[in-house]
């Protein structure tokens, strides 16, 4: 059998679910992947993800394609949330299911594992399949995602997209209040929280790695001018092309906040929104193999080079079993105005560019 | 006819009244001031401002007594407002009814001139008046305050009340938003903020001088926690014991968010939400008076050192029109716990002594 990955994906499109909520999603993979003879766990993990196998006769190792299936939400004017596959997972979803189907009778060694994830958006699909043991078996894993026009151009494709390392950082300041003619009796949280932003702004980390570290918010205030804010709260974006560096950020914003507040008799303590989402890792030999299979399907001169930005769940699954060979790919398909944007669109004629890249490596590994 | 202080406060007392609604205080107070004989204008300048005059046979000098005549709001769970004379202006009016009492047939040179003035808290009473004129003819102004314990003793009373000025200072901030991955292309008012308070901060005056300038206020938010926010809001309260000093301090922190902001390719506007407040000016020798009549009133040992801090429209009298000499006395009655505290209370026992020194104080220019 047979796909047609812009006609899948066209499908996929018109079925765009929250992550988690991929339900009618879920279950149009899981009915594809059933004819095509694969062994299919639905719900893995108590989720939405869909995970499949195709074991060969002979010894080998395991190789996990993935692709994430959730969609964004966009609020309307009327209060209403619109879900618009806006990352393109849809597309993802159409290359991997094509490519499913040429592979159903190839996998000749060790195990193909197909899986497609839920939530990536919400940063907590990988680590919840993880935590139920997805990576148990795996011994490779390979990801994939379409590339704004302004990274990737169309009809190009990248071995390498490294993802940074990223994270919110929260500090609560506590101070002490004072009526702001006697501003000696308070421990001012609006100036422990210039403070710690100052701090912030002069961490060093190493210039050859990728990184930034900002304060990109403050909130500091009492109910009136005339107090001193005994409270304050200070938010920080943090990012890095390297997990130990962003280990190295994270220590150095805690001193920041710990000894900027105490500076001025105030104190601080941090805390994190959400999770420190981990840099990309990838083994080199897999990343020389992914675009040897992009100079085959595409043409040498259609081997971009490689592009970086954003976060992916997927490098929870290399953070989380360090043994795991990773590398994840990128296929320009001319997306505009970029990736999120609530109108972003692109070009699903290169999305048979990918299904080839995703076949030759399954045939290297398990062929 | 002679007035019992204790008994016209206890009527005032029980019709507080916002400042520029004090309907029924000035309808009471103008109606003693018409049955003492005085020369009255209710609604002076088209607010609730009582002016009452006196004149004598002889040329003199013009006296302007003053009083404050306004309560404070407070909410109350339900979320209504509840007015309480909770900074005693009740105790001032029946101090000066009771003096204007005493001073009716004692007027011999010159002009007594009465005010009881709407709107202190507001701080938009005094200047309201000035506009209309209220200074023309007024060469002397003489105001009071009953003080809290932690400033006069009971009983005692000091000179002169040293009322710093004070002002509320905004700083808009404008950048320039940009995603938290690509910091470089983006303006962060975050950072701006913080420059702007470091260089308040730094700010110096001399230190003979009482001053003080605080940011008490930093809001810089984005929509999310991965967006360099493009706008900052930036409060200070500034306190200073001169009307110089208060200069210095406006003109160092326009400075401040002027240069902070640009220092990171922001732009900084600076706004005054409300008035500057001058500061206390008084002519040393008609403290000087002041401060033997207290002596007369409660003997040597109970005249308190000058105290100080707090803000008084009063002093945009002297402000507006510099030719004025002004003084302006504190009467101790163990008000606490502090005035513009809800609960509020005091001795009117001490009120006789305030009556004293405006009466004293009159007769000496006007007697």
């Amino acid at each position: 059998m047979k796909l047609d990955v812009v006609k899948v994906w066209q499908d996929l499109h018109k079925m765009p679910e929250l992550g988690f909520q991929e339900v009618r999603t879920s279950a149009y993979i899981a009915d594809v992947m059933e004819k095509l003879g694969y062994e299919v766990t639905r719900g893995f993990g108590g989720t939405t993800a869909v995970v499949c196998y195709k074991r060969g006769a002979e010894p080998g190792p395991t190789l996990m394609l993935r692709a994430d299936m959730d969609a964004l939400p966009y609020p309307n004017p009327d209060g209403s949330i619109e879900c618009v596959h806006a990352c393109g997972h849809d597309s993802h979803c159409a290359m991997l299911l094509t490519a499913a189907a040429e592979l159903a009778d190839k996998v000749k060694r060790g195990t193909l594992k197909i899986l497609f994830q839920p939530g990536e958006e919400t940063l907590k699909g990988a680590v919840a399949l993880v935590d139920k043991g997805i990576l148990d078996d795996v011994d490779i894993a390979l990801g994939m995602h379409i590339r704004p026009i302004q990274d990737v151009p169309a009809g190009d494709m990248c071995a390498a997209v490294r993802h940074t390392s990223s994270t919110f950082i929260g500090i609560n300041i506590k101070g002490r209040t004072s009526h702001a003619s006697r501003p000696h009796l308070g421990v001012n949280c609006a100036e422990a929280a210039a403070l710690i932003t100052n701090a912030v702004s002069m961490i060093k980390i190493d210039p050859a790695v990728v990184w930034s570290a900002k304060v990109t918010g403050i909130v500091a205030q009492a109910a009136a001018h005339n107090i001193i804010p005994d409270e304050a709260q200070v938010w920080l974006d943090c990012r890095a092309g390297t997990n130990e560096a962003m280990n190295e950020i994270i220590e150095k914003v805690k001193a920041a906040a710990e000894f900027g507040a105490k500076s001025v008799g105030a104190t601080a303590e941090v805390f994190f929104p959400g999770v420190v989402l981990p840099a990309a890792v990838y083994d080199d030999d897999l990343t020389a193999e992914v675009a040897e299979e992009i100079v085959k399907a595409v043409g040498k001169e259609h081997l971009a080079k490689d592009c970086g930005g954003g976060g992916e769940d997927f490098h929870f699954f290399k953070f989380k079993k360090p043994s795991i060979k990773a590398a994840y790919f990128g296929v320009g398909v001319g997306a505009a105005p970029g990736l999120h944007a609530r109108n972003m669109s692109f070009d699903p004629q290169y999305l048979p560019n990918g299904v080839k890249v995703l076949v030759g490596m399954a045939l290297r590994k398990v062929g």
